[in-house]
């Protein structure tokens, strides 16, 4: 997808056909592959479509349904995408519940450029938190993690080997807008760890062998990278004996019986709790 | 779904086809009427039939992919559902995958009766916590807090007004079992507050504007019962005021940015944090 190809700026583009090759490239961002490809990803919602404008995130492409025309919200965020070098589409609802594969589709949607950051450029500081994920499988559990990052006040999440894609359709809707609020980086296994050598932050990794009560430890002496590990595996031995900590959040009944967003939201409201006012 | 319609018990029904009509009846098993028609529902593999069982669930049928077929633990699962009067069938992996609408089916699924918890029959105590859940709407939300109360030790989930059902596939699924584990009940809106009455118990309400950090309430004075609002719209005024704390878990960045399985998590391990040791 170039930007305007059509070249004409400042008007949408009225498109009605699901075969158009436009709306065929925005469907084939379902595929990982081609979000990959294309280095973009798709957002739905007038919400979190500002919130990603807000924050400085590049748009490509805003498609609205054709219900919402006029509508002066969606009107001011295609003037926008406009000034932004995007490209407007306007099509009927049908079209529009094809893109997104949804019966009641938004009223809009973007294609945004993909964003990382750079894990070299994260440096923990004082008051500071991370969360990193170890092959973190689950689309929607990232992305919850994603929200709670953010509203717990963390400052990054760490991709730590193959994780699934954060800009797949069901993370970033998981993630409420918080994806355009959080930093994100990735590396592999080994990446990380030197990283964490590097940096003078305290990494905690929370393991179902983890000796010390996850209440116990003080999150205040240093910076806190937060290690979680896989949904089915836990995290790896290779991991596990690198942290300076491994917790473990008391739990009655089975083993391991808490979902990796949830354990991730009780490990991050405890390491910020000296941080957090109401 | 009669028992045993075939009146063959010790022995495995062999089906081949999708358009059986226990198969069919099975596949219905996907809608809520009729889930609540027949009072059943379905659960999918071995850890959970176990799980099921080991509970003292009612199995209805057992059903396991022809691959399964020989597998000791498969077979002993057949062996207790004959044992309960329960029906056992094997079929074609692909008859499996239609059923469990899962490419990589488990080896097995039951279909097990339902079974609610009577909400008169809970009589909170010294040291129990209760989540009360008002019209949650998401099946995967109310799965994982069906698997946190498990985890954190809660004596009980009580359903208030129209809320998702508990027995679809989706929650059923996020429980990882818990259902079996943890008493599930349900009330109208005025019938879950007449209990309140009755019951010497501290309603603690989760509330956007709830004026009291969720870390300064003393849960030990009494037993806990936290009532979570709705996904959009929080609790409702009806319900706030007759809570007698309304906590607020302090959050940075926007507001209302947990998801419901989160700041349920996060308020249980907070209500518990007495009573829970590693």
């Amino acid at each position: 997808m170039t930007r305007n190809p059509l070249g004409k700026v400042g008007q949408a583009k009225e498109i009605t056909s699901l075969s158009n090759p436009v709306i065929k490239d925005i469907r084939a961002l379902n595929l990982k592959k081609n979000r990959d490809r294309t280095s973009s990803f798709m957002a739905e919602g007038l919400k979190l479509v500002i919130d990603a404008l807000d924050q400085g995130w590049q748009i490509r492409t805003l498609v609205y349904g054709r219900d919402a025309k006029g509508n002066a919200p969606v009107e001011a965020v295609a003037a926008r995408t406009v000034a932004a070098g995007g490209l407007v589409l306007e099509v009927p609802q049908k079209v529009l519940g094809a893109i997104t594969r949804r019966d009641n589709p938004q009223a809009v949607c973007g294609i945004f450029e993909q964003r990382y950051a750079v894990l070299g450029d994260m440096h923990p500081k004082p008051g500071e938190t991370y969360v990193a994920l170890d092959r973190v499988r689950d689309p929607g559990n990232l992305g919850t993690i994603i929200r709670t990052a953010d509203a717990a006040g963390a400052s990054g999440i760490i991709l730590v080997g193959d994780c699934t894609d954060p800009f797949s359709l069901e993370t970033i809707r998981a993630t409420m807008g918080s994806i355009f609020a959080v930093p994100v980086a990735k590396a592999d296994g080994s990446g990380f760890l030197q990283w964490c050598d590097g940096e003078d932050a305290r990494l905690v990794g929370t393991h179902l062998e983890g000796a010390i009560d996850y209440r116990t430890i003080d999150y205040a002496a240093a910076p806190v990278i937060l290690l979680m590990g896989n949904e089915q595996a836990g995290l790896p031995a290779a991991l596990a004996e690198r942290c300076d900590r491994l917790a473990r959040i008391p739990q009655s009944g089975r083993a391991d019986s808490l979902n990796l967003a949830v354990a991730t939201a009780v490990m991050l409201f405890e390491a910020r709790r000296h941080l957090l006012e109401v």
